[in-house]
């Protein structure tokens, strides 16, 4: 009786246990196979959700309402969680060896890229049964979304890219051709305007204006290395790391230690600004005014801050060995950032550049803040 | 005994009315002074918040966990309310007549805008306690917040634009004189680097670049009514309709019936598109393809959509009469119009143009989700 008073008691209380999702977070732990659930307004980690398979270069998406998250591993495994409960909710194989994957604009569709068998896969976000399988004969990269229910994406093999529109009853697909040699990997701007894939097999990138009828391959950084030894590339740059700083790209140079500046209107080189190390990320602040930089091994303990304005290296630390990834705060403020062979996440004010907290993780690797939910292309 | 039993089942289900806050909303209803809670992903209410006082040109900013609202009266009143138990949590009379408010970048200071007494005032988010008062001798307009716990806002009177830095123990004002006759309104872009202010005495319209150490006025559209005829003004367009749209600015003519396009660099006019009537709002879809435009009246029934390429009107519709706001879900793919007259909020899709549902409001007019927590200047 007096545990069922107890029971009542609590019932009675529950609001009060009321969760809202607008600042909480997902961070990888590749070793371990789990996510931490963080909470940016405690700075802390207030939970963990765990089965999740092979999560080496694991990424993943969030539903419109940032309850859900849909996380790509690397086995295949296309995985939903539920943040409030933290629970896995339903789990499917769904090929061989994928690489990343996304959320269409009405969080009814979610799209894996594969390896093996190459191509793309849709699936009902609710249920997880595929509702599309669009081969392409190729290992496929650089999946985003785009207004309209619209899935893009590059062939490794082929050069090309493909825009999948899932708006009708079967996807309607748009071949564009003449990408350039071995797409590796892919983003899009956060209008979902301009595509840009980075080259394995060219010394330039490649951009669509995809608000054009007939999409047209257009060269970016023509021979930007040329002339110049390339380094060993010990890790090749996210391009996810690109982001408009002012009124440019920033783009980490592949083999070089510097940072590269596109003006983003006629993607014409504005700049270039030296480095510690070569760049893997090179990330905005949401808002623009400056740029972020992590380093591949050796220099993989080390974060360089650029100014936008100046374009110059404004400041330097060492926040520990092997800082794989950094997400910002949605309005910039702070900064988040997994030291994995530390076991540490820290978070620093990115106007002081003063560390607010650390704390505990295995072998943390990518940090997803819910916010992602709202934005085209994440 | 049994209703026990009932109140422990009830707590043991708790966890399955978790309610996540990333897709919700909250609607002025002006006549009645009550929020109506919506869900976006249902597209339906989903509860109200009532005894908010006079919502007149009421607007309100969000807690970055999107939990929390504060609502800034026009009687002076700040309004704490909570969207997941729907309650008010807190509310103070700040002064006489207010105008407007907005959030710090860390989530911890709302500042508001007033007409009697003028200046700003400055709370602790979490408790409503004054933490600063910046008396300005002036009406105060168009108060936006910007990265580094600042807020930049206007003086009538005075035709100066102030910044207030709030990360110390004190304000630091920044005084920049010369911005023109009686600024009525003001906005800044979302990566918080330029501020430009309307001016009910010029023919102009003036822009700070803030990134710059010292900003200086810059005047837009010097004489952009000269040797028209003006209309007579029905409503003041809201500037916080200006709204990047691929590489312009759309601003709603005051006085004209057109839109007018500004190159979002050189804040030079790029053209004007001919619409059906006195603009209020010219909204650009998230991802900027497409522009929004709901009218003064007689001609507030109507709403226009022009693309952004062609900057032509691609689609006009009229979904009923008093037609005072329009928002975006956070990824453009709906749109929700408050159709104040009708007593309903009606929601369509921007691909299709269909309209998808329609729910009662009582006269509906502000409509904000919950996705503006994580935006600078909203």
């Amino acid at each position: 009786m007096k545990q069922l008073f107890w029971a009542a008691a609590l019932c009675l209380a529950a609001p009060v246990l009321a969760q809202p999702t607008g600042d909480l977070g997902l961070i990888v732990e590749r070793a371990s196979g789990s996510l931490l659930v963080v909470d940016q307004s405690e700075r802390a980690a207030i939970g963990r959700i765990e089965g999740l398979g092979d999560l080496s270069h694991a990424s993943l998406v969030y539903s419109p309402d940032e309850r859900f998250a849909y996380v790509f591993g690397r086995d295949g495994g296309l995985t939903k969680v539920d943040i409030l409960e933290r629970s896995v909710v339903n789990r499917v194989m769904q090929a061989g060896n994928s690489i990343g994957g996304a959320i269409s604009d009405d969080g009814r569709l979610v799209a894996v890229s594969n390896y093996e068998p190459g191509g793309v896969r849709v699936f009902d976000a609710e249920t997880l049964e595929m509702v599309a399988d669009i081969p392409t004969g190729s290992k496929t990269i650089g999946l985003v979304d785009i207004p309209g229910s619209k899935f893009v994406f590059s062939l490794w093999d082929a050069g090309e890219t493909w825009i999948a529109d899932l708006s009708g009853e079967s996807p309607q697909i748009t071949r564009i051709e003449g990408m350039g040699a071995n797409p590796y990997d892919a983003l899009v701007t956060g209008d979902g305007r301009t595509y840009i894939a980075g080259l394995f097999g060219a010394d330039h990138l490649t951009a669509l204006d995809l608000w054009q009828d007939q999409p047209t391959p257009q060269p970016i950084l023509p021979g930007y290395a040329a002339g110049r030894e390339g380094l060993p590339v010990y890790k090749m740059p996210h391009l996810e790391g690109w982001a408009l700083a002012g009124t440019d790209f920033v783009l980490p140079a592949v083999g070089q230690h510097e940072v590269l500046w596109v003006d983003s209107r006629t993607l014409e080189e504005t700049g270039r600004t030296a480095t510690h190390g070569q760049p893997v990320f090179a990330m905005a602040r949401p808002d623009g005014r400056q740029v972020w930089v992590n380093f591949a091994h050796p220099d993989n303990d080390t974060i360089q801050v650029i100014d936008t304005v100046s374009k110059e290296v404004i400041h330097q630390f060492t926040p520990g060995p092997g800082v794989l990834h950094m997400e910002f705060t949605p309005r910039g403020r702070e900064v988040w950032l997994s030291v994995r062979d530390s076991g540490k996440v820290m978070v620093y004010d990115t106007q002081s550049f003063e560390k607010l907290a650390e704390f505990d993780a295995e072998s943390p690797s990518g940090i997803f803040f819910t916010a992602r939910a709202h934005k085209t292309g994440l």
